[in-house]
Formats: structure tokens, sequence, C-alpha cells
């Protein structure tokens, strides 16, 4: 569904603009995705993408263990009237190679992660009993298996560990190791090209070119990918001029996944990228109700994606998280994601154009949100101030102080 | 405040536990801030954490512009009874060295990003007006000022930009770039000690020692490092052995600003860790009021702090995020974080002891937070199930569905 807006100066009348959600939608159904595999030794899988099922090769917990400080004995000792056993001697600590035999009526110290040995099947905390010539007193009563765990309770040997598309965490790597993996197969790394435009853009000032802009977008850019855990590649910058662009992106769409652009996306004249992008490669969409973000490109260039992101860096940035980042996601083999939000009281009133969706700089105050004294896209402070984005729907026009707003955390974004 | 609990098997009778809250509080009072600052290219500085307020070079913007393609001219031209300005001859592109100077009475024709020439200080959007024999009618009512943006509205040369303690993100290096700042000052990155203990620990499985248990924490301990961005040292592992650990620990506290080490913390015979920081380090905390997390320990080794968590790996993996993340964050020169978390509805109900914290392993399904079908901390996989954790108080005794609960993203932890 596309939709047409004429009642406000940000989106001209007579122009058709396309849904937020209609783009991501086409964007998700376009983009064909070419992953290579690569085995890698499982210490080094942090940020990875698995490219296949991970199958456990041991057993977590591997044997039966206690999970507290003391004492092991057969429950069935205790089912009769005694309700003391006598104590052996020598303890079972974490690791010990001594083989133990506890026979019933008889109960052994053990220590917090030793496996259970031969005759025991339930522990007794070392606080719930009382010791007295060599017997063990319980204070309490005490379940069948108590303060046990069981071999193979969490994962057994033949399980499936982690699944294909999953991108590697902390605690999956601890759980891949604890289950024996010593190597895995992996997605190789995305590699997303960021490539600026714009006769305006320098990369230094010096004295001849001080009225010049300063390539913000770039190094912003490189950083959120090396973030995201995927591999920037400069592309440069290149001036407004078509010749130099083609050759760029010719050069570019072979070595990357992915490319970014930033700047010339606009219906000016001097927007070359969106002219070039829509006569020899495909242009997509590149009028969508959204802001910031006007102008924004969704193209490829000899099969590779663009994202063409506006110059301005505020829209660069927004736009680089909203369609970025699922993009990527997809692309890298973890599949399209959905952006961490969460429902929070504005701390806010807000009037809002209906027909197209807002992104507010935002951030959390006592259990509430509020949100940037300026919505000027020039204002790159708004962005530092902020610890997350507000995401206002289509539909919205008006928000009251109270209203439960919909609210990204950068954490979850970058 | 310290809490004496009895009446549960978890926190046995007789012993005095202390509240999460006052263990980091007391830890936070403890820690002394060490820091050493160095010089950096901008573009490195990704991550790192500044050690002076950074001043502004230049204003942002750095000239009045225009924040669309349209039409500049002065808006005294039309106070008057004119409704149509004289278009001038070319157009004003974003980084152009041509001089204009526009008379009262004309227009000219001026693309997105481009300075403001003399004599502009108001753009009408292409789309508002009508052009006929070089003259430019209006379609609507204008208003002064419109749809330019004034040289440091954002920032003004001077000003500061970002404070000390800031931790720079991809929007902030943006920033930083857009008011000509080209190097600045960054504290050192923390270092951070990783050391596994325990007779149990294997780092590699072999036909001899098929029995033993694999050392996860010390993998998933350093990949948390690594993602807090603090340089993680590999410690090793050491046996349960007072003369080595004593020197590991020396050796260690030289080279990093703080250690985390896994197992032995608890009240066991073989609990070296916690009886060699004892008696010849300082041990502030070990019995805390939390679930998991049994035993934990907080102490200093030569000035340098220890955090010795359990060497269970689900609780190691708790412990490391709930009292190393402000650790670490308070060390590195950024200031204590609170960890961030919102309020979500409970999907499930649940029973409590009073008197501790518990922290659960949690995910987000269709606006309700769930919790793992087991909290027994031998079950790693849980914590690759989940997504978040969430917080319950020390005196919440009952949750019910519905519930609103503290759920912590992982995202915003690691």
């Amino acid at each position: 569904m596309n939709t047409s807006i004429g009642d406000n100066k940000t989106f001209p009348k007579g122009t058709t603009w396309t849904p937020v959600e209609t783009a991501l939608n086409d964007l998700k159904k376009s983009l064909s995705v070419n992953l290579v595999s690569q085995k890698i030794d499982v210490i080094k899988a942090l940020g990875f993408v698995l490219s296949k099922d991970v199958v456990a090769k041991r057993s977590n917990p591997h044997s039966s263990n206690t999970a507290v400080d003391g004492f092991g004995f057969a429950y069935k000792s205790i089912e009769g009237l005694e309700n003391s056993l006598n104590l052996m001697t020598g303890q079972i600590t974490p690791g010990s190679d001594i083989l133990f035999n506890v026979p019933e009526g008889s109960a052994v110290r053990i220590l917090t992660g030793a496996s259970l040995p031969n005759g025991v099947d339930t522990v007794v905390l070392q606080e719930e009993v009382t010791l007295h010539e060599d017997k063990v007193y319980f204070n309490n009563d005490v379940k069948l298996g108590e303060n046990t765990r069981k071999a193979g309770e969490d994962i057994t040997d033949g399980d499936i560990v982690l699944k294909k598309g999953t991108r590697v965490r902390p605690q999956d790597l601890g759980l891949l190791i604890s289950t024996g993996i010593e190597e895995l197969e992996v997605y190789l790394q995305l590699k997303v090209g960021i490539l600026s435009t714009g006769n305006e853009i320098v990369k230094k000032l010096t004295d001849k070119n001080s009225n010049r802009t300063l390539d913000v977008n770039r190094p912003m850019l490189m950083s959120i990918i090396e973030r995201w855990g995927y591999i920037p590649i400069d592309l440069g910058h290149v001036d407004d001029n078509e010749n130099k662009i083609r050759a760029k992106l010719d050069k570019a769409s072979q070595i990357c996944d992915l490319i970014f652009t930033s700047g010339g996306a606009s219906t000016g004249n001097e927007d070359y990228v969106a002219k070039l992008l829509k006569s020899d490669g495909q242009l997509f969409h590149w009028k969508i109700a959204m802001k910031p973000g006007r102008p924004l490109a969704l193209a490829s260039w000899r099969k590779t994606p663009i994202i063409g992101l506006p110059g301005n860096p505020v829209a660069a940035f927004v736009c680089s998280l909203v369609f970025g980042r699922p993009v990527c996601s997809l692309l890298s083999g973890e599949g399209w994601v959905q952006l961490p939000s969460f429902l929070v009281p504005a701390a806010f009133s807000k009037i809002k154009k209906m027909g197209r969706r807002e992104y507010l700089r935002a951030r959390i105050k006592n259990g509430k949100v509020e949100i940037f004294h300026s919505e000027g896209s020039g204002r790159i402070s708004g962005l530092s101030w902020a610890d997350g984005l507000i995401e206002l729907q289509d539909d919205v026009t008006y928000i009251e102080k109270g209203d439960l707003v919909r609210y990204m955390p950068f954490s979850g974004l970058i």
C-alpha cells in the first residue's frame, strides 16, 4: 500500500510516498542471501553466525554431581526408621580421581561440583545435619535426589545445542564448550562497503576548503558496522561525478556484500547517486514516508544491494539502524531481525503529521521517556544526548504525556 | 543492612547474608579509580572513555544552510504586497565555491545542504512555488527563516561537545568529527584478568581426563570483557594449590586493573581462593543473598580489585553482569552504570523466597516475558535460550501472571 500525503510541506503534494513497513517488506523479499561457510575453532566463534545446527558431543552435566557442599548417600538408606548414617572417612572433591563406593547406611562428605560416587543419589546440605561420633544426623526431611544434578539433565550427547542461524554470544560460547564442541561451521563475516558522496564533503579542513562539510557519515557508519560485528570496507569519498560513482560502485559491488552510500539520494539535479541507481542499477524505493530519512534510496547494483542513505548525519544514522540493521542481519545468515523495543510512558506531548513514521531522539529518565528539544535533522548533538529512539507509527497524530510509546534503546540497535 | 535468613535451605540458618544492594554499594565505595590518559586520533575513539571535556573547534552547522531543495531569498522581499520574485540564473549546490549575492526582490535555486548566500535568509520548498517567465510565485504562506538551519544552532565553536567520562559511541564519533575535533584525550582501556581455578577443570578432554569439567568460564568471561570493549587478559587456570594461586594473583595484580576469578569461592575446605583472599588479601563480602550467585567473593589483592565468581557457569555469567559490569565501567572512567531494565508483564507465576534477590533467565514473547523451564544453575542451555534476565527484588515473594517485572535485555548487559 502506498500513501499519498499532500497536506504538509515535508511530504509535498502530488508525490507518492512509500510507508516504512512496505519498504522494509519489499527489501526483505528482494534480497537474495549468498553465504559461504568456514570452519573455525570454537574459541574464536564470538559474533559469528552458525551455518549448521551444532550437535552436542558431550552431555551437560557430563556426570551426575552435587550442587552443594554436603553429605551424599543412597536415599533408600533412610527410608526406614533410621535418621542417622555412618560417616565415611575422607571427602569427595570435584575432579578427584579417587573412586568411592558408598554402602547402604553410610554417607560421605562431598563438595560442590563433584561427581556422585557409586551408591549416592541424594545430597543433604552440610548446614542441615548434625555430626556426632562418626554419625550423620538429619535435622530436616530429605527428598530423593535433592541437591543433585543428573548427567545430561541440561543437554544430552547428540542433542542439537544451537541452531543454524544463531549468532554466537558469550553465553553461547560457554554452552558450546560445555557440550564438547571444539570446532564449528560458521558463515564468513559480512563485508559492508561505506561510500561518501558529494562535492561539499571533505575529509580534513584546510585554509582553502574551510567552508566545506566534514565527512561525518563515513567514520560513523564504519563504526556502526564494526559494532554490529561485520567487516566495514572503506570505499572513500567521490565527488558528484557520474562516471566516478559508476566506477566506484562497479568495483565495490565485486568485494562487498552490501553497500551503504551517503549523500546524493535526493531529487535535486546534483543527486547523481539516485539518478545513477535509477538508470544503471535497480532503484526500488526512494520516497519513503519517514522522518528523518528523506531522501533514502533502496537499490541494487550488479546484484549487490545498496542502501543509499541521506547525506544528513542524523538521517543517515537513523536510516542505517532502521533499514541497515535488518538487512545486514538477513545477509549475514542470522535472518531478518526485529529491532528490540519497549513500551515506556512519554514524558512529553506532541502533535504529529498523519501518514509518516517518525523517529525521535529519546532518553529514559525516571522510568519515562523524554525527547530532544529539537527535531531538526541538523542537530547531531541530539544523537549524543539520546540513549535511544522513539518510533511513532504512521497513523499516530497525537501523543499525550503518560501515553505508552515505543522506545528502542541504542544498546539493542548498535 | 544485613539480612539473616534461616527459613530455607539455600540460605542456611545461622549465617548472615548480605543483600545485593549493600554489596554493590560497598563495592562502589571501596574501589579506587586510577586512570591514565592518552591522546588518540578521533577516528580511533570508538569505545574509549573521554578523560577531558571536549570543546568544539567548529560550529555545527558551520554555516547557515538550507534543509531542502528550493528557492532562497530575503524574507523582507515579500513582506509587501508582492508574492513573486525574480529568478536568478544558476543554482547553488552544496560545497560550491561560486559566490552568489541575491538582491532584494530576487530568488535563487538552492539545493539541500548548500550554504545560504548573501541576501538569503529564507528558503521555500520547490514544490511550494510556481515558475513562470523567470518569476517565482508562491503557492502558500511563507515564514521568516523557514527551511534554513542557522550556523551554530546545534553546537557553537567553543561549546563543550562531550563531557569527561563519556564512552564514545558511533554517533558521538560523528558529533566529534562534525565539530572539528581531530585528536582527543581518552583513558587507557581497562585490563581485566580472567583466572579459572579448580582441580576438576581442564581446557581440553583426553582419554585420561574424560571425567573432568571443561573450562567454560574462562572463554565465556573473556568474550564478555571483549564485548564490553575492555582488554581481556588470559590468566589461564590454576589447580587448588594455595601457593600457585598466590603467585598467580601477585603477578596478575601488577598487570590487571581488575581480576575475575572463577571457582573456589565457596565455604568448602577446597575453596582456596576464598581462604586466600581472606588471609592474604582483603575479603569484603562473600555471602551474598542472591540466586544464582552463591558463592561470590568481592575482594582485593595488593590493591587490585577481585571479583571471585562462582565456578558454576550460569552463576558466573549472572554475577559477572550484576557485579562485573558496574565495577568495570567505574574503573574505566565512565562511572558506575545502572544496568538498563524495563517493566514488562510476566507470562508466568512464581513463588519466591523472601530476603534474596533472584535473577531468572528470561525471554520476551508477544510483549510478555517468559522464564526458562528450570532454574537449575547447571542448565547452561537456559542462558542461550534467554534474551535477558528478570531481576526479582529481595522482598518479593510472589509473582502473578500479568504482574510487571523488571526485565534486563542482554543487549544492554553484554
